[in-house]
């Protein structure tokens, strides 16, 4: 055994014990017994303490030196590269800091949900004070001389900085928020009827399988918030219902279908190892995203969809094909990120792009985060916020320490848009098979230009590779979205 | 920190991981997608190398020789006893021969399965004299002089021996052999109708409930196989359903609710310590027993449940409440252990035993299993076995390596025996309750005399406690069995 066999070994073990702590969450989100909570947060922290000894372990430092000496195949290099990153950023933070941070956000999380049932942002500013402290730290210790926020972005976007999101952002911006103002000066269609949610069930399973989602290596159930879980052979989604709103199921399993199929779709010679999973947050963000949006709420698409859904729920109240589409891509107020349209839906995230960096810069306080987020939000959207829960204290993220996570869904966007580009190009007749509800062609393109790669390539270079080599930018996605919604 | 502290620190990190592997092995029974079988041995193959290298670990070893030295607690040194077992066990097999052995169970399980389809028992024998000759160097490792047999029983059930069981099994065999014949010259009612799966599965979850099992620290889900899982706050039930047979549901769920409810009420102050799961097989299936068969086949218990399958299935061609109470006692020839009733049970475990204690100790070859079979089920029961898979292949428990472990079925039926027995005269109106269809009594007695402890007392002591002092014998059961069987 080489000591790059030797390594790849422990890895492989490593990535099996992964996936194992990967499903004990997706058994809490959708099978577990109400009064098991205080047992498993021991069980999880125990395969979290095993995780983490294992990636700490110095044999592992030892045994990576030896074989970045030995090995030049590319794809052993990509291994390589992707342990490098676990192996020093696991070295850098001390490990008292590792226990405080999980101790202090699991309680910050509990914090964070009992003011937002309360409206009351105050109770919730001292925590968040504190964990904001600890991730600054956190920052400080893994960032060798890089700016802190930069290197919070690193763990969930290898490569990007907030200065490149900056310019992206900036060019982005008033683009939108003038494309959200004469959206919103139109009237738009919105479903009023009762959908039985069994059909509504029955229906998302055949949409998954038509976007390519593969049972026999997954599963689809129910959680409070849908989310995809498992890489390799085992990669489970979820969806939820509601009877007067079928677009939440439906568009929440295709959403996540792009999440597993990204998953499914990777080479199986990298299964159990570090390129076994998608490689970024935001290009895992640009499949979900466009197999939801791109495709799924596509005028070929819903053109579909619209027959389905009245040979499913028989007729509720819209009698056009386009009226249909028009209900599916619904401009609308509203305050809550995960209920916004594509327009909107990015002015949502650099808001808090804008607020995390400062808040880890220190150039915004606590104290004075409500405000902040009041004034912009007033400022993007044109009315103003009513209450904290739906300002300030909507998302979870900062509660469990995720900054740096926030602009990866923007990056996802763009990374779509600069996908679908490329792919009308390449993929013959697109828009006559998604008319037949035929997603073969481009869910194919994407499996062979992004989904199989894994790891192997940077984000950036993943997206570049498959748009014949031009660096992604927001381009075609604005592009995109003035041609589609100043249309509507 | 003492020592103690310390130690059990990480034993309870040991047993939450131990849980995490167990809910594995759920998932893999209920939920597992079919196509993830291969990923998953890896992953399991990786929980069972960390549980493997803790319990090896030689720090462990130091640590539990100090806290022996300065604990004098009754628990604490009831928690030490079994970390003692565990830890010699551990330290006594050398790891090459467990990794043999759990390699090779895995390849025998599947030649097995496919002998019994083939009713070909040629094709299983060369796989199954490996395994015992690797049994055989396991328990030579372990056994420290004693008998090798016994050191395997010890795995399941501590301190039990074969010549215990020999004893025991002599004074039962003639009887139920003598029982068994006259109770098949009667005839016996048997169901002839459709019962509703869907109205089954909702019964069965009404039964486990009136039988105590709480359904806010566990789950009934459909498997294969009915196993119970888990120990603490997470203990999962599962069940099978046929539109012919509701006994089978019914009966499968009282069975696994028997277990559950023993980790369900084990003491909360032993949750994921040593002391915090069922002590022995022999004593688990007790429990099961006692709420399968002496409760849950009463004729006072069926009373009350003829009544109220009436109610949920309509008329079923049964009219009195004795006949379907016979029906659910119904004694009939049959080949398969898992479908024997009450009385030919035991004779098909005794076959098992005096066969696996004569091929460890090489006085029966693989080569003259089947003979041997064929020959003692033809003197037990009166007929002669039809093909392998009614016979020498239809038990999976040889090829995955579990030899030692047919006794303590027989064994929990001997315990049920006596603590039925030491509950007659304990609990008040027995028979009016159960024939109200209330369980509370006996089940609360049940609890606080034997489940509540957990692992703190051995064996056979803690069904002794249950029963004022009197060493468990078959003597209670044969009894039982005589006036049940002999009057019906």
């Amino acid at each position: 055994m080489t000591a790059y066999d030797d390594l790849m070994a422990q890895e492989r073990e490593t990535q099996a014990l992964a996936q194992v702590a990967g499903r004990l969450g997706w058994d809490q989100e959708t099978m577990m017994p109400r009064a098991a909570a205080e047992q498993r947060s021991e069980e999880s922290g125990a395969m979290q303490a095993v995780l983490h000894a294992r990636r700490c372990d110095p044999r592992r430092g030892d045994l990576l030196a030896e074989a970045e000496a030995q090995v030049s195949d590319e794809v052993a290099r990509a291994q390589l590269r992707h342990i490098r990153r676990d192996h020093d950023r696991a070295m850098l933070v001390p490990g008292d800091l590792a226990v405080a941070l999980a101790r202090l956000t699991s309680r910050a999380q509990g914090q964070w949900a009992e003011a937002r049932a309360g409206d009351d942002y105050a109770a919730f500013a001292p925590v968040l004070a504190e964990v904001i402290r600890l991730k600054r730290e956190e920052a400080t210790a893994v960032a060798r001389g890089r700016d802190l926020y930069d290197a919070l972005i690193d763990d969930f976007e290898p490569d990007m900085t907030a200065t490149r999101l900056d310019t992206m952002f900036a060019e982005m911006r008033p683009r939108l928020v003038d494309l959200r103002a004469r959206a919103l000066e139109r009237e738009w269609p919105a479903l009023d009827a009762h959908f039985d949610e069994q059909a509504q069930l029955r229906l998302s399973r055949e949409l998954a399988r038509n976007f390519g989602y593969d049972f026999a290596r997954g599963r689809l159930d129910m959680a409070v918030h849908p989310f995809s879980s498992g890489s390799g052979d085992d990669v489970r989604i979820t969806t939820r219902v509601s009877e007067h709103d079928p677009f939440n199921c439906l568009y929440s399993t295709i959403h996540e279908v792009g999440h597993a199929c990204y998953e499914q779709g990777i080479d199986p010679e990298y299964r159990l190892t570090p390129l076994g999973q998608g490689v970024s947050m935001g290009v895992h963000e640009s499949q979900s995203r466009i197999y939801e949006n791109q495709l799924g709420r596509s005028r070929a698409y819903t053109g579909w969809l619209f027959e389905r859904m009245r040979e499913t729920f028989g007729e509720f109240g819209l009698d056009e094909a386009e009226t249909f589409y028009r209900a599916v891509n619904r401009v609308h107020r509203g305050y809550i990120r995960t209920e916004a349209d594509e327009v909107q839906y990015n002015l949502h995230i650099m808001l808090r792009f804008d607020l995390e960096k400062a808040l880890i810069s220190g150039d915004l306080s606590t104290d004075d985060l409500e405000a902040a987020w009041n004034d912009r939000f007033e400022a993007d959207f044109g009315y103003a916020v009513d209450r904290a829960s739906n300002g300030v204290l909507q998302d979870v993220h900062w509660s469990v320490g995720l900054f740096g996570y926030f602009p990866t869904y923007s990056l996802g966007n763009v990374y779509a848009g600069c996908l679908y580009r490329a792919m009308r190009g390449a993929v013959p007749d697109l828009e006559v098979h998604l008319s037949r509800g035929d997603l073969g062609g481009a869910t194919s393109w994407l499996c062979s230009k992004v989904q199989v790669h894994g790891g192997r390539f940077a984000p950036a270079e993943v997206i570049a590779r498959a748009c014949g080599g031009a660096e992604p930018t927001a381009e075609p996605l604005l592009e995109y979205l003035e041609e589609k919604f100043g249309g509507l």
